[in-house]
């Protein structure tokens, strides 16, 4: 793919920093998203200048954009080129925790200056708009605590330690999966999700937070007994960030915790992330989602994108009809109360089977002279489901109409 | 508590329509906030009409207005006010979901028409953000599902249920406890969840949805029985919204559902709501909490009114510095390795007492000579569990470097 195009008119020009996982991902989702981007902005977003490790003067890019997208990573040069185009007036947006948990308040600063967005939702939590929601859904709450698990890396460790893998067998396991680094220090140790929760808490609080005033704990201290022993008294292990208010002043803190079962953060598994923000107006929103990928984050990075070229007003986008369905497929839970005597099942089977529909599972309950035949099927169109259970209805050994409801069958992550 | 007051410049006019729940929570948090916003925004929010059920007169209030809050539900007069609020450029906040699932695209096109913003977080799923979460963070993703929980009431009625009530039991107990209108037939027929999940497909899809096009059944035909004999196949129940693309249309529904307990919707309990977002991008984005109450809904419309106030850019607010606790009180797990001899508990339990440690609940496993010592403590200041567990460690029975982890005692909802 050729990633970089000439500038034209009616378009919107995006220079990107960085052409690492996020970077060629963000760089394809672009691409494939353009057309519709157009439709909901008035104006096409293309990549106009493309830096990489080897090539590509930032200079030139810069001049040629409209945006810049910097998915570099680190702290220098990408802090250098972010004020840059901050100060020019370009809008920003970044996916660097690093940079914005050492730097925030001076590239803050610089886009109040220069006039220009900096948008950042793709630092935290990849796809989990933790970021606008602080900034923008709760901007009139008074928040008391923002807690989560914001490391998806260290989330998969944990879960792979739960099922009984030591701590190096499960890095071993999150690294072939592409789920940690090579040198995987900076998220066992923590300071990954120590960055993150210093960027959550000035969100929150409105108060700078620096990445060195967040002290945090990692997972390579972990024993496997502990989590065995832990298990028994019926606690789970997560890699928890928390950051609230505590008698008039702040705590931000990182460090290994166990919940119990029944904590909404407990069944949060693998790569996952998963952010709940309280205050006493709202009681408590949880978000959840995939916390790491190259394209998860590159989706966050798009919508921020979106944002920066979005006017205020009139955001929606011209509509288009589509069609509405309503004959769905649906696997179904069917009660039917029956005359208790041979050859029910069989009759009430081959009807079903006429019709198309299979049984998954089935529950026979006599009682006295009736019986309750209780089945879930395999997803079925409904207007098949229906005609089977009209058929069903007419044996005379059906002493009352059959009742259905629909079973959603698919198990999540 | 006097709602209204005199325009003044640097102010911020908000006319309110309705006063009933929603209206009379949302001006107290109003006032509760406005300082913080005007820090926020630069301009103070004041209510400057407010058009109740017996006074008031809406041409006053629009003119005095630099922005309408609808709180007063129904389609008409509603209709008619906010589309005269929007033709004259002023913005409009409104939770009401049977006005925007009913004549959206006539209010849309008047927002554009008169360069107003148009704000409804809070007529969908309460203080959940999925409403601007489609709009804003995922306006460039290719939405393939939207699908949840958007009624309250319905959802309490069904955890009851599940509890062993009957429908009508249920019922009461949530018109008891102000989560069930006296007339609950909106909430009970399905018919407020097909009116949300018009609204979320208009967002997700960008088609235009009308709630008579939405097929909905609700609960009141659920029988106690069908909910037992579920529970013995490993389901619960849940009203289900689903929006979603199918065969290059659309469906988009509402009915009871039964799901599997590993579904992240199985655990939403009580009156809480949760949508979960998916896309290929994406994978998937759950976001849950309060679907309904006054309060929640008044903060989702605040949320509103602070984005309608806000200029594009710049949207932070001068910082302030907060001091940064460390020393926290956390529940610890403890972890030694001791001599398997009499006496040991006994010392532990005491030194831990000295430093004001309280323990919670005591594991003990022989190993031979040695023995496992595992504790879960309750809260206690970090630094008392510091001093205790280096107290600890002196015992010549001790045979390892104790370990800490701390625990998260608090149960959710």
């Amino acid at each position: 793919m050729s990633a970089e195009q000439p500038a034209q008119a009616g378009t919107f020009n995006v220079g990107l920093l960085g052409y690492g996982t996020v970077g060629a991902a963000f760089a394809e989702l672009l691409q494939d998203r353009a057309q519709e981007i157009k439709g909901l902005t008035g104006r096409e977003p293309r990549l106009t200048g493309v830096l990489r490790r080897d090539s590509g003067s930032y200079a030139d890019i810069l001049e040629g954009s409209d945006v810049i997208v910097e998915l570099m990573g680190g702290v220098e040069p990408a802090r250098e080129y972010v004020l840059a185009a901050l100060l020019s007036g370009r809008h920003v947006v970044t996916a660097n925790k690093l940079l914005l948990s050492q730097h925030g308040e001076e590239l803050i600063a610089a886009a109040a200056k220069g006039g220009a967005q900096l948008l950042f939702e793709a630092s935290v939590a990849g796809v989990v708009p933790v970021v606008r929601v602080l900034e923008q859904s709760l901007a009139g709450s008074h928040i008391e605590r923002v807690h989560g698990i914001v490391n998806g890396t260290t989330n998969f460790i944990l879960s792979e330690m739960e099922r009984g893998l030591s701590y190096a067998e499960a890095l071993a396991e999150a690294q072939s999966k592409g789920f940690a680094e090579a040198d995987p220090s900076d998220d066992v140790s923590g300071r990954d999700a120590a960055a993150k929760m210093a960027i959550l808490a000035r969100l929150a609080f409105g108060a700078p937070v620096h990445l060195d005033e967040v002290p945090f704990e990692g997972i390579e201290q972990l024993q496997g007994d502990d989590l065995a022993y832990a298990r028994e008294l019926g606690l789970g292990l997560k890699l928890i960030g928390t950051a609230e208010r505590r008698d008039g002043g702040l705590s931000v803190r990182v460090h290994p915790a166990f919940l119990y079962s029944g904590h909404p953060l407990a069944s949060i598994g693998g790569s996952f992330n998963a952010v709940t923000v309280e205050s006493e107006a709202i009681t408590e929103v949880t978000m959840s989602g995939p916390g790491a990928g190259g394209p998860q984050t590159a989706s966050a990075v798009l919508g921020d994108l979106v944002s920066a070229m979005l006017p205020p007003t009139g955001r929606r986008a011209p509509v288009k009809r589509l069609p509405l369905l309503t004959d769905i497929e649906s696997a179904f839970y069917l009660h039917m109360d029956v005359a208790d005597r041979p050859g029910v099942l069989a009759g009430v089977t081959q009807a079903l089977g006429e019709h198309g529909v299979s049984i998954k599972s089935v529950l026979q309950r006599g009682m006295g002279e009736s019986a309750r035949l209780v089945m879930v099927t395999h997803p079925v169109l409904e207007s098949s489901m229906s005609a089977a259970v009209a058929r069903v209805a007419e044996f005379d050994f059906v002493r009352a109409p059959p009742r259905t409801i629909r079973v959603i069958e698919e198990e999540f992550v």
